[in-house]
């Protein structure tokens, strides 16, 4: 097994089977398992987009069933693709969280009303605030005074959520201080919507995406009690706390499941915010990650003076994985036709573009890679569909259904 | 002149013209100056992208004079939108640099053949290179031997030139190692091309995007001299050096002038690389930057716990402005419709998407900005047509032609 390791932290490693060549007169070699050329995983175009709506489904109501008395607002802007969309909104009990017009107008084309939608963008451009008016919905988040004049130019009692800023310890990206405020702000501003015939409701956070630590939820409930009871004891009836998004995914090692953080949030909720009997959250990522693998092919290899062996794709940072040099990194699989020994290897991804900043990371693979191999990004349904550009003239990822091309895609769980 | 200081270093700031309101009994109020409310600025729907394909000409043979001897092959990645391609391919001895099938494609349906075309991605697919040769392209850059391999399989003797990598001392983006190597293994590959029956015939580099020192250039021929002359004592008879790009762009102060790297460059080309009889040139942003300005509106203000003031717009990072957060920095010109009183403001600008990322950068402005001003970003007419997406809903910037909306951008310089 020299230079072998299968690293248990990869999100479902799962081991080799490992195929042993015997030629004659010849000692063992391990080697990789290969995929026979007649395999879709083969057939199917690069770059490809591989989804399994199922499992949207499956991963919304697993979110559900960990907040049983829970709103679940599908944030659509994690991926808006109809093979993600539909399922979810053909449940009875499904609601989705909107940042613009267009995204409430897709909703509407498949059926989904304001009544199921919130819009939990702080900042809204007055026509989009019409057209989502107009569309039933009654749901707004804001965080400023320039939104109450927005909102309250209507005339109407829209119940409103003010978004207050919150610790971020655990997420990968600690949000900047784009939006949000501080108690003093936040319960002014719900007496300001009170003042202006807007109907104050509640408010709301959001720790970050990708947080792995469930503490960080009840400590951002901690943080809004007290503009919550200051905003109580104003006479203003708050009932709804809306706990953002932020549920992480299993990109490279295991990760708290939603369950964990739902008793991380119930073990305080009562105490921080008493009377929120409505309770919203805004899973996007923990949705629609797992849904989707990228299917690419290796066109390229170097040596570089750097050291570094690079390996060049068909697909990069343009393709729609943008999160990459932010700190999202997928495991991969490699996919091989013919039969090559274990030898592990370190590359150094790149995207297809002329771009250098169109690099994606660094992959100790168990094998050798040449061009023609493919690889599998798994995990790759978030905040990659409708991302993308053509950049360079290099298409976006067209998105296939893993059915329509008999793949089953855990046939290939990451290993590096 | 309380609080205003017109910063002499943004690039075509000009005075500001300033109107004095004087109302009866009042002190003189210093105003920013408006702009009428039947002005097509403020007809133009946002965001927008307003081209003048005038000055992609004039760039384009503004390089051609500052390099008489050169071919300048426009990078049409920097902007391949047919208001800028159209004209520069109408130039008669234009030429244009490409990466990928589809930029060739978009140019043979506009009359550029593959004889007015060089490839300078090192790294391609086969399908690609199969597209280029068939539509006439002969000139490829590579920088690997598995590159060799893919251009050598079609028995063509394809003119191939190697990148080497370079010093990049004064380029806003030091280049990754994605590209180029150093002078062994250049040697190296264009003995490989030789015996594999392609033409080597020079040596490529790229002294990194924006690079605002001309002695660059000359550091870079002084990199790879030793090694177009090991090829040439080799016999190997190279003829072309591909200066690559990086000729930069007046953003927010004066660079240097094309004529400023030529003369850099030419200083030092006989003597670095003698009998180099070919010399490319592969301008982009130099081209199209100024082409193009960027017009929002103002959809939102709010003071965060951060202490500053944010400025929320209908355009940013996720609408092609992807530059920005790695430090292109955009001139500002505020439009106001009503007279308002100058007064020095810092705002911290952010884009309308619910992503924390999606913000820009800091700006002064001599004005205090209110929802519904518009915003003109200077010189944006580079890396930002083509890469934007439709994240959150948000639509890319539609592009206008700014003789069709009666627009002469040039009366709105840039002034913070």
């Amino acid at each position: 097994m020299n230079g072998l390791t299968v690293d248990s932290r990869v999100a479902g490693a799962s081991p080799l089977l490992f195929t042993f060549n015997q030629p004659p007169q010849q000692a063992f070699t391990l080697a990789y398992p290969t995929t026979p050329v007649g395999h879709p995983i083969w057939q199917i175009p690069t770059p490809a987009l591989v989804i399994n709506p199922r499992k949207a489904v499956a991963n919304y109501q697993a979110i559900q069933r960990a907040f049983p008395d829970a709103t679940v607002g599908y944030t659509m802007k994690s991926n808006p693709n109809a093979m993600i969309l539909d399922p979810i909104a053909r449940l009875e009990d499904s609601w989705f969280e909107v940042a613009s017009r267009p995204e409430i107008e897709v909703l509407a084309r498949i059926g989904v009303g304001g009544d199921r939608v919130f819009y939990s963008n702080p900042v809204k451009q007055m026509s989009h605030i019409r057209a989502a008016i107009a569309g039933g919905v009654r749901l707004f988040a804001f965080d400023s005074a320039s939104e109450v004049d927005k909102l309250a130019a209507f005339g109407l009692p829209l119940e409103v959520y003010v978004r207050m800023t919150v610790p971020h310890t655990g997420a990968l990206w600690p949000l900047t201080h784009k939006f949000g405020v501080e108690a003093h702000t936040a319960v002014e501003l719900l007496e300001m919507a009170r003042a202006r015939g807007l109907k104050p409701v509640g408010l709301a956070f959001h720790v970050g995406s990708q947080c792995v630590r469930p503490e960080t939820w009840a400590d951002a409930l901690r943080t809004v009690a007290p503009a919550w009871a200051e905003a109580r004891s104003r006479g203003i009836d708050l009932d709804l706390i809306d706990l953002g998004g932020g549920l992480p995914v299993a990109y490279t090692g295991p990760v708290p499941k939603p369950a964990d953080v739902a008793a991380a949030v119930y073990r305080v909720l009562g105490e921080t915010v008493p009377g929120a009997h409505r309770i919203l959250l805004e899973p996007g990522r923990s949705v629609s990650a797992s849904t989707s693998d990228m299917v690419l092919e290796v066109t390229g290899l170097a040596e570089r003076p750097d050291g570094q062996t690079w390996l060049y794709l068909d697909g990069g940072v343009f393709s729609g994985l943008y999160e990459i040099p932010d700190g999202i990194r997928p495991a991969v699989r490699p996919i091989l036709a013919e039969p090559r020994p274990l030898s592990m290897t370190t590359y150094r991804l790149a995207g297809p573009t002329c771009d250098s900043v169109d690099t994606l990371f660094e992959m100790r693979s168990p094998v050798e890679l040449k061009v023609g191999d493919r690889l599998i990004l798994k995990n790759t349904g978030a905040y990659v569909y409708g991302v993308g550009s053509t950049f360079n003239g290099f298409s976006v990822p067209e998105v296939y259904e893993a059915s329509e091309w008999t793949l089953d895609m855990d046939e290939f769980p990451g290993i590096c």
